[in-house]
């Protein structure tokens, strides 16, 4: 009998809402403060950085479900749904009896999930009277997808990329150049922020961190110009949320529901996105999956950080957010799966983890690329490096069930596709890729120097 | 009212069989011939360098339908059917009133429509006992496609490289050498053909035309193995009949039929992969469809060559192919379509032009770029630069019905992305591309040396 691989949704069966996991949460997430007063911050507060609609989503903790503007949805059905697929040739290479799909984010628009966000963010911003947005990029996933959003909708758009994955991935600021963005490596001398970095260490390989600092600088001193950002923020995992809820409806097609949900972690966007919408079916009781967030071992917040109030940003120009941290200061290996480097985890999966409702686990750099190419190799996708921290956390579970005889449903979200990540793969091809632990004396100097 | 921008067919909607033109056309195509004997080959005689059911393949004039065997129709079903889209908002930055439609094998694996190719050519060497397959490639996008497809079907995989191709595209390379191939740059000094080329020009940039050597002479000097093409030959252009044959379904559910049919031209397997099924309608008088190839003003054998016999590789290896030609020692300017710059046309496509079914245009390489831009900055998606040249077409038809007010159906074919291809996105937007137009005296030159 032949066995359905993908499953697609028709326009007409597309979501039309996304979900808002705070308003579900048994334990709702700290506020956001303000580092001066120690004051929580309200939605009018982060309007100065951020869409106002954007900030609105932030804070929400009432509203289950958020209207997607027509706007948007035109612009997601020139992508979406993108295809549920089942890992046939995976499992059969592992010899596993686990179920395993993948939900293919990598054959969007500039190959990941963060072009569903990225509309959004532009759509409100230019109906707000926005003229420019600025952002900082990892691997340059985010400021690709947010380079094509503004063009679609009319912003000019200038980026600060980290500079250890614009040398490491110059085709990603091809890519955002190839849309009209204006792209400058972080950290820089044009801002403070970038300065006061360089001078400090001459050498700093830069990071979500650094980068943010300066993008945040540029539109607080910029007429008309609004912040954007990939990750780690609420209302980011809620823009995400349309690929689980799709998810959900394809797995019903394939008649099969999860019992493990893994994603890639690097601020949480694409984690929430696949993880959210599944897991307000545990918060209910209704269904026991088990939830797992996979960073990489060299930034490994989520197993080893602290939960308490820390800066998103290096310079500490964002609000203080209660979250699992490394420490704003924390300064990660130069591993190649760049939109992973990032020294906190968002709000609502720091809450989600202290509550038992979710995990992480560790990867190493290497288990990850074994785990890409075993997936290439059989799938015939090349993964993103940081997609290839899932793909590792899928197949421990799947050899586990292949010890113990289990049929599980695996669900991971392959965030986007390694195209443009190639030099990776190649060092690892040559033997020139290796590990980067981080001892617990690493780790205590960071903690220590949190406010 | 909602307007849908993607139709997608299910599983049990996907064609199971490939078209052959061959049984259709007016005037049946004129045999290979041996250049030593001038007697037209059989299918054994080129069994002992493709699959015996690719020569079968090859010279079939008969049979209308061919069989898409399961285990090949499973792998399809890995990323097949790709979607057919609207593109409203190239139409919209167009101002035109066509109807502007295109097939999307961008999101295939490996980034084109390549693939389905690689997988029967593949998979009927496996049965028939094969354990290496070796072959040249321009941009990468073949070479990628075969050495995918090499892998999962168990074969060795070598692959001889267009060297200027490997130099502006060497995440292609290690695209290749990730499933798995041996990439060797052409020409090289690897093989007796690759010495003399080597030793009359050191510095030869490489075309498909001396890697086909190359990879012919490993084949034929290697037991068990064979020869696979990504282009040219009758049986890539069968397979690729799945493209258009999806296409009809997809344009049945948009409810719309095209006047125009539009395609890159290199060799001629994405052009009669859309092109071949919708033509059987004008054969039958049915439709009355225009076909467009749209090839390289620096590359022109359609619309400049010379219908004769000649060889379809730079060393003479091959047999000789009655087809439009710039004479096979024509050396194309470096342009970044690495994929259209080959000499000769197709057997049949050139049969079609000959009689009046079909014809060519010539595209710049600035105008397509421009139109790449364009297509990228409207619809999300960073073309290859290949496909470039079908948009440029399409853009030209576009606003010729912009100016007619007619409402005109245009489907073109995205063969791929662009994302491997950035360097020369880069190259165009910092103003270092140039047009590459060839004399009348240098194709009067080259055609002379037509045996």
């Amino acid at each position: 009998m032949k066995k359905q691989k993908r499953f697609i949704l028709s326009e007409n069966e597309m979501p039309t809402q996304w979900y808002n996991i705070q308003a579900d949460m048994p334990t709702k997430p700290m506020p956001p403060i303000h580092p001066q007063t120690r004051e929580p911050l309200s939605a009018e507060d982060l309007s100065h950085i951020f869409a106002a609609e954007c900030a609105k989503h932030e804070l929400d903790q009432q509203h289950r479900w958020w209207n997607i503007p027509e706007p948007v949805l035109e612009k997601y059905r020139y992508y979406r749904s993108t295809p549920l697929v089942r890992a046939y040739a995976l499992e059969q290479a592992l010899g596993t009896p686990a179920h395993i799909y993948f939900k293919n984010e990598s054959v969007n628009p500039l190959g990941s999930h963060k072009i569903n966000s990225a509309l959004p963010q532009c759509y409100y911003c230019k109906e707000e009277g926005t003229t420019n947005v600025t952002t900082e990029t990892g691997a340059g996933q985010w400021g690709a997808a947010l380079s094509y959003a503004a063009k679609i909708f009319g912003l000019e758009c200038a980026v600060y990329q980290v500079k250890i994955s614009m040398q490491q991935k110059p085709y990603r600021s091809s890519i955002m150049r190839t849309f009209g963005a204006a792209v400058t490596g972080s950290p820089s001398m044009s801002t403070r922020a970038g300065k006061d970095i360089i001078t400090k260490d001459p050498n700093h390989p830069g990071s979500l961190g650094t980068a943010i600092s300066e993008a945040i600088e540029l539109a607080t001193t910029t007429p008309h110009c609004k912040y954007t950002l990939g990750s780690v923020l609420n209302h980011v995992a809620l823009h995400q949320t349309i690929i689980g809820l799709e998810a959900e409806k394809q797995m019903q097609m394939a008649g099969e529901y999860p019992d493990v949900v893994i994603a890639c972690f690097g601020g949480g966007s694409n984690f929430g996105g696949i993880a959210f919408p599944f897991m307000r079916h545990n918060f209910s009781g209704e269904r026991h999956t088990e939830f797992i967030a996979a960073e990489p071992e060299s930034c490994p917040k989520l197993t080893r950080g602290k939960f308490c109030y820390d800066f998103g940003d290096t310079a500490g120009y964002t609000p203080l957010l209660p979250m699992f941290t490394l420490g704003h200061n924390f300064k990660p290996a130069n591993i190649h799966a760049g939109g992973l480097r990032y020294h906190g985890a968002g709000v609502i999966i720091s809450q989600l983890i202290k509550d038992g409702f979710m995990h992480g686990v560790d990867i190493p750099q290497l288990e990850s690329f074994d785990a890409g190419m075993l997936f290439a190799q059989t799938e015939g996708i090349i993964p993103a490096p940081e997609s290839n921290h899932a793909i590792a956390a899928t197949i421990r579970e799947a050899l586990k069930c292949k010890q113990t005889g289990e049929e599980k449903v695996i669900l991971f979200n392959l965030s986007g596709h390694g195209l443009i990540d190639m030099t990776a793969y190649d060092q690892f091809i040559n033997g020139d890729l290796m590990n980067f632990a981080v001892t617990d004396e690493q780790i205590e100097a960071q903690l220590k120097t949190i406010v």
